[in-house]
């Protein structure tokens, strides 16, 4: 399995816009497991996405869906920086399927 | 909902074993939506764990399950040190119950 651990920053006062975006663009990713997106309760401009994916290739085909793209263009504007993101391998655990 | 995302070192060369146990204990905790587990794959003996709780009790009382318990124990000896733990507030995404 392939995964992501992101963290990245609004704008001022655009977390919840931005929150709505990604949120809204989750459904429907051939080979997403697990996409959890969350605040960071100590800085009310970061945004954590956790990602699972069945493989690397997975992930990389997802960000040419059209629904994604249109996320990604919408999104843009009210983020203000990334600041990190790292890659994980998943091994398991509870609540991806088949576990 | 409660999260947290935590990375962990292990004893050189005991990262299977570490991994196997924190995999032994992930089945049956209440009020846990997602629990991952994941190699890095930058660094032959970090971990990480990626969580997703119903709230902030159910994880505290995790901790006092006996067979948390049981696998703290068992891990305390492989563990070299953890790197950090960063506490997150899960809004939506896929994967999770009810998303």
């Amino acid at each position: 399995m392939f995964g992501l651990i992101g963290k990245m920053r609004a704008q001022a006062g655009k977390r919840d816009a931005l929150l709505a975006i990604l949120l809204g663009s989750t459904g429907n990713m051939p080979g997403c497991l697990s996409y959890v997106v969350a605040k960071d309760p100590a800085d009310p401009d970061a945004i954590w996405i956790t990602e699972v994916w069945d493989d690397r290739e997975s992930h990389k085909a997802s960000l040419q869906l059209p629904e994604v793209q249109a996320a990604i263009k919408q999104a843009m504007p009210l983020i203000a920086g990334f600041d990190s993101s790292t890659e994980i391998e998943p091994v398991g655990g509870f609540g991806l399927p088949g576990s």
